[in-house]
């Protein structure tokens, strides 16, 4: 690990951004770009980009920029999306389902190798070619299947057990989409996706941007 | 607008977590909490749990700490959750269809009161009875209902064009799950859901955590 830099959350949070933009650029025929366009684009000061760029690189050559095709590249390679992902997904009910199809269809390199879930009606249907099996073998096959990634579609109640049945088979990351704060322990990655935090987050802003609101209902 | 507190986003952030572990607490009938209690279960520090609360008002009480049916409350009307909204949702695909279905399997106060899509094989289908309309309607649509939220789930080429419409119609917030940075006027709140983005930040989390998962692959 020791040539490996130590990076904020807040970067990481920072590089999907620049990783998306690149890609649009990438679909414009765009081959260079200096900080100062990304800076117009994305919203950050052009030195925080040099800064956050820098962290893992040079990149960029003063004067010049980017080079659009390689920086999107290294981005995706610092990223770790350079190598395809075996993940799994437990919960196939609308969500669930949703995110099966968003992954498949999209071949972003997060392969859907499993499907499982506690509903008899559910169980041993398919769905795009990958069968939902009884949430009871999960742990036996991510630690068989050599599963890298857990996606978790199933409500606040089961969450937790699911997790940690994940984290017994051996995944490296969980994403979580059950509305709550999961337990792992150190050298497993958590990110959780809030529907409802953010809808919540959603209602505050209106409330607050329009004076009338309190009047008008 | 005149006594509404000037509210960081980091506030925004904490305050949908802070509802979520009261409702919890409400749902195992706790009545009283300490604001040190509360550190320990979401991780922030009690002062700054305080100092949040305080923002709005005095909800807790030195020695006693915070009544938890009151203080949710309090977190609701401050959230704007004392009130419904009228919702549409653009874009019926997978993830359209999985947010309307989330909104309404959980009565949450956001109302879904019509759907949009351009595809002709899906104009016309009912979901939870509401009719999916034709894109070209939704302005118009948006103006006559009042429709306060617009939930956009297309993709990433008409996202803006989608959101120019129900800015135009009216809404007063948009929830977006298009992989875009939306341009959205002042006085119209915008929160989005970038799921390529999280999927990202937690590949590079897994890829920094092992330093294994070079030589494994």
């Amino acid at each position: 690990m020791g040539n490996k830099p130590k990076v904020s959350n807040a970067i990481i949070r920072r590089l999907p951004r620049y990783r998306r933009y690149l890609g649009y650029l990438q679909t414009k025929g765009v081959k260079k770009v200096s900080s100062n366009e990304l800076s117009e684009m994305i919203g950050y000061t052009a030195s925080q980009i040099r800064q956050d760029l820098n962290t893992f690189g040079e990149f960029g050559q003063q004067g010049y920029g980017y080079e659009v095709d390689k920086l999107y590249k290294e981005i995706n390679r610092i990223l770790g999306l350079d190598r395809e992902y075996r993940t799994v997904v437990v919960g196939v009910g609308n969500l669930g389902q949703a995110i099966t199809n968003y992954t498949y269809y999209y071949k972003i390199g997060f392969n859907i190798m499993g499907l499982f879930d506690v509903n008899p009606k559910i169980i041993g249907n398919w769905i795009n070619d990958v069968e939902v099996m009884d949430c009871s073998r999960l742990e036996e096959y991510v630690r068989k299947e050599g599963i890298d990634i857990g996606i978790i579609c199933v409500n606040r109640e089961n969450a937790q057990e699911v997790a940690d049945s994940l984290i017994e088979g051996g995944v490296k990351g969980i994403w979580n989409f059950a509305p709550i704060d999961l337990v792992v322990p150190e050298g497993v990655a958590i990110e959780s996706v809030h529907l409802s935090d953010s809808l919540h987050a959603l209602s505050f802003m209106i409330k607050n941007m329009d004076p009338e609101s309190d009047r008008n209902r």
